[in-house]
């Protein structure tokens, strides 16, 4: 099959391989020294930018069908990837006319309103992170992907600016109970490392001074009795997650107690 | 319409009114005076329990959805309610032979089978929190509701047994940055009142010396320069919650930084 005739079988038939009424759109966010991105998706058919997204196989699980969906554009299948809302407010997905007809030519389909696409659709949100520098985004089908600094992001189309915000409120939050930095750092790590992963994700400057008391406050990491040679009188102390706190954490429900 | 004539409409036109391949599950949970219980459901044709659920209207947003079938078996509207995941792995509903007989039979339709209700369906979770002294649990068309003790519910119908432990998981780790437990007390307690609500939700003894320290730290909660007089030489300081805090946590991510 090429292109079209994929395309057009997917309007046809999809429905018997996918959930209908059910999607997915996925949050994924790079952090690479200091900074924070996101992925961003734009259709071939209609013009503005949103999340990358796709459909739920009927044989899949829903973090199953996040991997693969994330893999699809990003290569990777090892990142931190949680789920985090489902969103279904009746008319978030709004296509005007023009749009209708663009996508229509382009997959040479003529009653494209009336398929399964086009009906009531939730969207389940899963967000992910991962270091930007390991990734090429890739394209699809219908749409090509790039990386947006999460400062620059544009308006998005249907309720995605809901989506950002959403996801990176979930992603702030669990911060600091799941072991989402680990995934970000070296093993073994000084504070400087950690506190420029935690500023850049929580967007805001933390008081260096502070901010390890609060870590290990909250039992998240664990100096280690080891420094790191950086240069002249300069070897910081190194730090490492402590992971049994941290599964302890995700099953009892917090870190505090 | 009387209920079976209203079963048989919702049976062969529900998916007109709700969303198809999506419904939603509730784990309600009641405290009071150091317990704990959640509301569970019995389907009047099939044996065994499962959280509270119901259908999502296309006219309602999620959160309309969730606040409507919390309502129908609580009587309650202002308790508190979040959505905290959606569960979709293939085969989580399986119904054995014996089961769709006695629907079929309880409803009067052949066919149920062939149905909308019996397609893949994912599940929307939510869960609630209230004073359970304030709420009679209510039935409807198939099924009634009860409450159980926290620490006495029995094996629970297709998955809802990772409903329950997920919700209990997302009521604890959010305990500490959402105003949960404001709607559970007082506007101004006692640290003996809220000690007993944390501890009670949290399943756990927690050091009534620290117990405090933390919430101050965490800055939930504020010491009031104001004491309750509960008997001779007893006057222990009253405290609040810190919503100005709380809502700046909400938006930024955490009461940490």
């Amino acid at each position: 099959m090429d292109t079209t005739e994929e395309l057009q079988d997917f309007i046809a038939n999809g429905h018997k391989t996918f959930i209908p009424h059910v999607s997915m759109d996925n949050a994924i966010f790079g952090y690479h020294d200091h900074q924070l991105k996101i992925l961003l998706s734009q259709y071939k058919a209609i013009e503005g930018y949103c999340l990358p997204g796709g459909y739920i196989k009927r044989t899949e699980t829903l973090d199953q069908a996040a991997k693969r969906i994330v893999k699809e554009r990003t290569g990777l299948d090892d990142l931190y990837l949680q789920q985090y809302k489902t969103f279904g407010d009746p008319g978030r997905i709004k296509w005007n006319e023009m749009d209708f007809e663009k996508f229509s030519e382009m997959a040479g389909v003529k009653h494209i309103k009336d398929s399964w696409l086009m009906d009531h659709t939730i969207s389940i949100g899963y967000y992910a992170i991962t270091d930007f520098s390991l990734v090429t985004p890739k394209s699809d089908l219908s749409s090509y992907c790039e990386w947006f600094n999460i400062d620059e992001v544009p308006p998005l189309l249907y309720d995605h600016d809901d989506m950002v915000k959403e996801s990176l409120q979930a992603l702030r939050q669990q911060l600091y109970y799941y072991p989402i930095a680990a995934k970000l750092l070296p093993e073994k790590f000084t504070l400087t490392e950690i506190h420029a992963v935690y500023e850049t994700i929580l967007g805001k400057k933390l008081d260096i001074r502070n901010f390890p008391k609060k870590l290990v406050f909250l039992g998240l990491i664990k100096k280690l009795n080891e420094k790191r040679n950086i240069g002249p009188h300069r070897a910081p102390y190194l730090y490492r997650f402590d992971m049994k706190k941290y599964n302890k954490a995700l099953e009892t429900g917090t870190t505090l107690t």
